[in-house]
């Protein structure tokens, strides 16, 4: 058995997300159909973590394990002759048996798009459109709260009967703006499900004057999952990059 | 009477083109039909001139006739309103009756993309994916040979026969890169159809080595529908922006 390692980015617009779900398509369902077109066998591929529907990767990473003759260039031709468009791989590794898409993360970095200039046709699936003024230093001031190690549980949408761990350690946040883009990338080992999202939304309501750092403070310390109804538009998330241990891949190209 | 000058962005990826034809999907048609709701009245619309299927537009113009109690404002919030997201109405100006969309045309610029860099699923629809190394230097050289006045019966589908005067005047060609993005930008008053697409697939070609300058003068001389059999993709094609007498925006921007 040879396991490999791929780093595969999509354009989620047309797809439920990563993780296939009955009857629906994801795009991990379309990376498997394409495997078995290819080998004749049913291959399982396991991903460093999924992202929600419409949300975009440029750099999402999966294993999987295979007997299959080919070697790691002719995967990585193989599969992308079969995929669709929106679906591309932009590499094929091979790697030892100790690497684990999922287990072996040491950060991921995931960006937040926000469209402050009048309404694109060309962003509109790419950034969430924000009609009001956004007080952008007030929002970086206000993120400072959410770097460190916290219990996220007030801001994501994992229930904790499930996931009694809501700790998590954002290492980073990143504001950057080009022309009317405003760009929040957030580094960390781990998020939960929705975090990014629900981040955004409270840093967004912090930019219109709606809530103060501490209120956002509060929040936090409230490890409650009724104190933030935001989530931001899944279209202005990408998962931008995941770094292991085995390869140094600059997390802020 | 009044008259209405309105600039349009589109995404033309899921249309047939600007023009409507029997059937199918353009985006004259969306425009046209949307107005129809509003006023319940039936109202052509005139643009600059025509794109290709899965060509798009950020300053796409056209100008309407209404009697309707709208002002210029309101018909930019009501058309919006109802468009769907890959076509925006960017500015609507009452203008007088001597403004026409195609023949008030002072200039426009058309821009080419072409992804000199790996295959990327975000610029797919929005730019030719070109696999082969381009020596842009021998391009720009090429380009001066299109600049002028010309007879560009070599580098149009336009029939002679229905089209007897195919001497168009390209101001200038303009080369700029961003990272692995080169866009070749045509500036004119005027352009025959497919020329854009058929001037850069020959630029191509020299890029690539496979005309050189001299042949390219060859070419256009000929005035002979045979010597250009090259169209380049359309999604890698924008129509711009159009200047008019009346406004003074800036091709460049």
């Amino acid at each position: 058995m040879r396991r490999f390692k791929c780093i595969v980015s999509y354009d989620g617009t047309n797809y439920i997300g990563w993780q296939s779900q009955r009857r629906n398509n994801s795009v991990q369902e379309q990376i498997e159909t394409v495997m078995e077109k290819i080998t004749k066998q049913k291959i399982n591929i396991v991903a460093a973590g999924r992202t929600d529907a419409k949300v975009h990767a440029y750099g999402q990473t999966f294993h999987f394990d295979t007997d299959f003759y080919l070697d790691a260039n002719k995967w990585k031709m193989a599969l992308n002759g079969h995929l669709p468009k929106d679906i591309y791989i932009r590499s094929v590794t091979e790697v030892d048996e100790n690497f684990h898409a999922r287990f072996s993360v040491i950060r991921k970095r995931y960006d937040y798009c926000i469209n402050l200039g009048e309404y694109s046709v060309f962003s509109c699936d790419y950034a969430f459109q924000c009609y009001y003024e956004l007080d952008v230093n007030k929002m970086i001031a206000a993120s400072k709260v959410f770097i460190g190690k916290h219990d996220f549980t007030s801001f994501c949408a994992n229930p904790v009967n499930l996931f009694p761990n809501q700790v998590r350690e954002i290492e980073d946040i990143i504001f950057t703006k080009e022309n009317e883009m405003l760009r929040i990338s957030f580094i960390g080992k781990g998020f939960l499900r929705y975090m990014v999202r629900m981040l955004t939304a409270t840093l967004i309501e912090v930019g219109r004057n709606r809530l103060t750092k501490e209120q956002v403070e509060q929040m936090l310390k409230a490890k409650n999952k009724d104190v933030c109804r935001l989530n931001a538009k899944p279209q202005g998330l990408t998962l931008v990059s995941i770094e292991y241990a085995t390869k140094s891949e600059n997390l802020l190209d």
